[in-house]
């Protein structure tokens, strides 16, 4: 393994902490307009690839169906917050098609956001599969679950009808038979299949293409609801409210993709060792690098390539940072 | 940058993520028994040095003029879980030297421990010093204070008649003028100062000398009350209680360092990207490596040189292993 460093973390005068990865930039053609390191490895692509997940629930007529709002799409593309507007938006998701909590599969873990944790447990109340981050996503496969007239129980199993769905429109937009990929478990129980790092990006250029009216719709309705799809003070929700015309998504394990619909682009980056610290300037060093920007959102793309890094007294003691700037 | 793999995490069939970093073990005498890496780089050893930093206490007479026990002192060489009997210790450690938790300038953070922070927070209460994680190293640097008549303010201070004695006796160990050397604000907001991965192994290999009286002291407390030094289900403590020969300590961004006294080594090991679940399983996975253990030993400390990956529903999704044995 040789891939380039991304990120460092400093502490004073020295750096701590060094973070090697991969990226590809590539366009709809998939040619190769920026890379680094071994873009040719699978990765598994993790949450990054929630608005792929999401594709057959708008192009089958499942999403016009069940009278879903621009709100509640962005919310099946999320790894949200779980602050109390998630909730609500996941909760109408669930009701619209049908379904109820019960049904979910995601597994239940405290809101990630701090105060509405805080909040929650002070109140005697329990962690929820609904405070689940991807229990946005969940509601979404249990509503096409119902489109497709499947058992809901089940839906998070790879030969469910619902997974099979995805996997083949996931397989197609980034050119992957995915039954001959590694196919792992998520953190929230639905399979993850490995994709290398080129075709992912090839499967952002591609849903960035103004003909793909299903992921127009998507990316319409996360630009509307960049809140809905992390929440207060979180990354993915600063950069595209900070900069509308890219559409980034986080994975675990140090995974970010993106689209950038005006010059039909996609990005897909893998930190190796999985530290989300180091996706999040990585990307946004490779996004401002990009010759696509106007000068103010290229300045706002750098912003997001660094940042002070504070102790619990909240002195700065150092700082982590995109070294491809 | 050319460190080895230290540990793998893998997810379904394949490796998802890789930790790269280098480690020594040195022997009294400074000679390199077994080293990986970029072993002359020096690296912040944060929490790895608690002990080095209690060194003083003992030597100087301040933990006999206050009569402190065992316990107390095991705790000031911990990175504690803020469970009830940790936060007793720290406040009887200030109680007997005149202090008192205004006094502390570590910050406050809730309790690590899961079911210890839901209990405070239902409870109404609120994150206090007391619960920081490093809240036993620092009652003892306060008690330092006292016995040299130091004002105990400030003692978090570089230039503290507290922190000048601990650099001092920390670069005697180690073999290192710290004065010289890089130094950054840790976590807790005293100072860590950069040491060369080489001469933090001599060090500890130093710490395990029979002759070191109050080393001997504090592995002695230290194996008495491993409890005290992580809390319930921690690497430090379940690595110590199975393995009591050994004495082990985590510190912040990847690093691990070690201790055996029966072989008179010492061990220090960097994870690069800071991960501390990869120093977790490298520290077993090169100490099992070593030829100085009785069969059982050696068994468990394989044991902890691998775990398994679960999710939210408690699937087994993948494992966190060392690749060095």
């Amino acid at each position: 393994m040789s891939n380039p460093m991304i990120a460092e973390v400093t502490r004073g005068s020295i750096v701590e902490s060094r973070h090697t990865g991969s990226y590809a930039v590539v366009n709809g053609e998939g040619q190769v307009v920026a890379a680094e390191g071994d873009v040719a490895a699978a990765i598994y692509p993790r949450s990054a690839v929630k608005a792929f997940q999401c594709l057959p629930l708008i192009e089958s007529g499942a999403a016009d169906r069940f009278g879903f709002t621009q709100e509640e799409i962005a919310l099946c593309c999320s790894s949200h917050n779980g602050e109390a507007s998630h909730v609500r938006v996941a909760q109408s998701l669930l009701a619209k098609a049908g379904n109820a909590e019960p049904l979910y599969e995601c597994g239940a873990h405290w809101p990630l956001h701090e105060a509405t944790r805080l909040e929650l447990i002070r109140g005697g109340g329990t962690s929820l599969s609904v405070h689940n981050n991807c229990s946005g996503k969940h509601a979404g496969m249990l509503a096409l679950a119902r489109h497709l007239g499947a058992d809901p129980h089940g839906y998070a199993d790879p030969a469910h009808p619902v997974q099979r769905l995805i996997a083949r429109r996931m397989g197609e937009i980034c050119s992957v038979d995915l039954d001959g990929q590694p196919v792992g478990i998520d953190g929230c129980s639905v399979p993850t299949w490995a994709i290398p790092l080129q075709n992912l990006a090839l499967g952002f250029a591609r849903f960035s293409d103004a003909d793909n009216t299903a992921a127009r719709r998507i990316i319409e309705a996360v630009r509307a609801h960049p809140f809905m799809v992390a929440g207060s003070g979180d990354f993915d929700t600063l950069l595209m409210e900070a900069v509308p015309r890219v559409f980034v998504k986080t994975g675990a394990e140090g995974v970010y993709c993106a689209a950038i619909p005006h010059a039909g682009l996609g990005l897909a980056l893998k930190i190796d060792d999985g530290a989300s610290r180091a996706a999040e300037v990585g990307i946004a060093s490779v996004l401002a690098g990009l010759d696509v920007w106007t000068p103010e959102e290229r300045a706002q793309l750098a912003r997001f390539s660094h940042h002070g890094l504070v102790n619990w007294r909240k002195i700065e003691v150092g700082e982590v940072r995109g070294v491809l700037l």
